[in-house]
């Protein structure tokens, strides 16, 4: 069976609907409703992140912000407000984010009559942040006077805006949550490494924490991040065939810093400008994460990740049951917690809110927490306890004796599932051997939006480098480069789409 | 020698300038830029947070977040905009922004001939948050349906917006970040014990963290959160004897539950209103922390949120030292480290950087790091080092064995002194005697800009209630009702300023 076939493996009734056969898209609001993750909010574009899902993201922060640690970076903070004259000190980058930007006017809600209208106005306009190279050039140029003061390794946290036309809850929210690398540093060598090192930190936490195998490369020009010399990331394969990007990582050259005026004073006492670098990853992880493993089911959480990694149901018949199943039920969390997964504790619980016992399964289930157990009186007189892996729903509970419940290979076990299933998608979705502008046509022609069977994905081809010449096709099927793969095959034949010499292999998809 | 009299103990030399006790305001910012924390940024009244300033924010925020899930509140994350009709549903609330609010009324920067201007109008104004009752209160009446979806226990970090005129660094600047917890519940009995048992937290995380002893009470009506029933305080006393609210926790009763209509079905199957409560810190509990502890040579930070707990100098004479010292640096690291306090591994490191050992040695006093420990050559033969208590700056440093060197001990002995050292201070300043209106005005008669000296503090004293009848005297000399303390004294003497029969006792006082 391939993988492919696997996961269109339906369970007699499913928890999500519709299923992702019928309607990919509608699926995934569905699945987001039905772990109670997220919700849009009365502001347009803007998202509430609920508990299941910040949770989420409060543990891809703290992964990421150990290993932005471990590599240097200290974290620091900088103004939500970017002056307009600021923003456009670098032509390219301001023409990049004109189009979507929260414009702030006013500093008061009253006016001298008392009414509650938009007043005093300021003298210059003030963006709400799309991303901080401005910002943060402007202090990195009052902080650089000596070589001494290089490299300038700094990350921020933090809420940024754009003004999405078409949101998307994860995907594409007008307010996003992320973190921004910014580092200044003496020599073009120095930055250029940087910049590889983050790509491979967000590859490593990508790959090992989420669980999503990706295709690390560099973004063609027309591609690139406003104002950048090199754009490189890390591109995801939703089960849909289509990508995201999940990661991206900026060499800047000198641009941002002779905008801002970064120079300082080298070891031979001559001034010059520092090379910068920026690097970041944001909630859209999330977005990534639910589309790439998600089931009909619901979610299904990478363990390193998930809020709770083991929860456990009691299932009282009646009142005379309720003492021992609970004192069970404690023995075996304190039994799980004690154990360990990547190095922390297991994270469990007890849920014993005022639901049906069934009820209480099929939301864990939808929330796609890795281990379910399910104690009831029977289990507590055998010492066992009724295991469900969520990678694995079809498989019969496993009935199994407390002492023999190994929770650090079970979570292993799910990690490893989630992360080969999706791995399985990219190959079987990944063709390679398409040499034709009709053979493109075709694989592309028919309509991306509901397309989760149709097997699209990723055409990886030769491209003869120009844009130009292939923008208006691409754009008539709504399929982007998606980045020249640092992975390259040996033999390169002519231009899938001109049939010019090639330079260089590419990855065309759809893209969220 | 008096608390107050040993805090102005000169040395010789001092690294700050001006010292306390000839400009308190400007003596601030210079410990500020000395400990290299922050700076106010080209944006108005915006600050930047370096990464000694933020490393305490963050370390702040890691406790706190720990006090809030032992306490069963979860994190959640909501829209940084709140349009206009949605903050107006509540009208003390709107109207005690109004007045300092970021409207975005605009969502491009460029027109449609590409000129860079505000375009694109909105129909409806967005605020940048100050807060998020109505926001949030939105969110709970989507969520609120049964007695069973209550308590909801959330908390946000998050940065806020409110248009300060007066802008300084860290007390007041228009952003700011800081946490708000919202909950809702199903009685008013257990709303109430949410407010009080978050003030506790606050009070305990103050007090045993930042070593900042506080007075908790509730705030005169007119001193109340713009919308609240209650509000409870913890103030703290600064070194020039102006107070800090250090944290508050309100108890907003059913008016934004009525505002945002949060109701629920209850067990008799009646639809009620929910109980609602807030409670906050932001960043300018950093103010109050360099406020309170900073001396005449910078900062001193206490060691449970100092970014580094001991930081290593080696002091090499020649090229021939390095290889020997920098090896037992190495060793004594390794042993710091191993160490714990507060339950975590001691932070610490070895400053390698270019400079001379002086400068080092002057730059980390000025950060207030709690434990200097200097290795010369001369050291790594006696297996000794030179130890520089951050507290004690005055003592000669002890030289002693490796083995002999207790971090835990000396962190706790750091804290103890900052701790006790800011209590006596606050006894020393607060006046419980004054019993006319006369003695009042000369009590806080002199102006209290550079006030350091002048020995005001706090006057507790007897208040009829009647704030408007004191209204005008308290405006003429700056100051206000800072609190009513739970800490009454058994005696209640006529109203300090109107003679009539008290209410209860108040703390007068100037304030941040």
């Amino acid at each position: 069976m391939s993988a492919n076939t696997q996961q269109q493996v339906k369970s007699q009734k499913t928890a999500i609907t519709p299923i992702r056969a019928d309607d990919y898209p509608e699926w995934y609001q569905q699945v987001i409703k039905g772990a109670d993750m997220a919700e849009m909010s009365g502001v347009r574009g803007c998202m509430v992140m609920k508990p299941w899902g910040y949770g989420l993201w409060e543990l891809m922060s703290r992964d990421l912000d150990r290993r932005f640690k471990e590599t240097g970076h200290e974290n620091a903070y900088f103004p939500l407000f970017i002056p307009m004259s600021l923003l456009q000190k670098e032509a390219d980058h301001v023409e990049g984010f004109a189009k979507e930007m929260a414009v702030v006017t006013h500093h008061r809600l009253i006016n001298k009559d008392g009414q509650l209208v938009p007043d005093g106005e300021l003298d210059e306009p003030l963006i709400v942040r799309p991303t901080s190279e401005t910002i943060i050039g402007e202090a990195f140029a009052r902080w650089t006077k000596s070589y001494r003061d290089l490299p300038i390794l700094i990350n921020q946290w933090a809420n940024v805006v754009r003004w999405e036309m078409r949101p998307r809850i994860f995907l594409r929210t007008a307010e996003f949550l992320w973190q921004e690398g910014h580092t200044a540093h003496a020599s073009e060598a120095e930055a250029r490494s940087e910049t590889k090192q983050m790509l491979d930190v967000y590859q490593e936490f990508v790959e090992n924490i989420l669980a999503l195998p990706v295709i690390p490369g560099e973004k063609t020009p027309s591609e690139r991040f406003p104002g950048a010399v090199n754009t490189y990331c890390i591109e995801a394969m939703m089960q849909d065939g289509k990508a995201v990007q999940a990661g991206t990582s900026h060499y800047l050259g000198q641009n941002f810093a002779k905008a801002s005026n970064i120079s300082f004073q080298n070891k031979e006492g001559n001034i010059e400008f520092a090379y910068t670098t920026s690097w970041g990853v944001s909630t859209r992880l999330i977005g990534a994460l639910i589309m790439t493993h998600a089931d009909d089911n619901g979610l299904r959480v990478p363990p390193a990740v998930a809020p709770q990694q083991v929860v456990i149901i009691p299932i009282m018949r009646d009142e005379s049951d309720q003492e021992k199943v609970m004192a069970y039920c404690e023995t075996v969390l304190a039994s799980i917690t004690s154990q360990t997964f990547a190095g922390q504790s297991v994270r469990a619980k007890i849920d014993t809110r005022d639901y049906p016992s069934a009820d209480k399964r099929w939301q864990w289930i939808k929330k796609g927490v890795p281990l379910l157990i399910e104690i009831g009186p029977r289990d507590v007189e055998n010492n066992a306890m009724a295991l469900t892996r969520r990678v694995n729903l079809d498989e019969k509970k496993a009935v199994m004796p407390l002492d023999k419940i190994d929770i650090s290979q079970e979570l292993k076990h799910c990690h490893e599932t989630l992360y080969q299933q999706a791995l399985a998608i990219q190959k079987e979705r990944t063709c390679t051997n398409i040499k034709t502008v009709e053979e493109f046509k075709n694989y592309f022609g028919t309509s991306g939006e509901k397309s989760f069977n149709n097997g699209q994905g990723f055409v990886k081809a030769p491209f003869c480098g120009d844009e130009a010449a292939v923008e208006d096709l691409l754009k008539s099927m709504g399929v982007t480069i998606r980045c020249i793969p640092f992975e390259q095959s040996r033999a390169l034949g002519p231009c899938v789409i001109t049939g010019r010499p090639a330079q260089y292999e590419v990855i065309f998809g759809r893209a969220y």
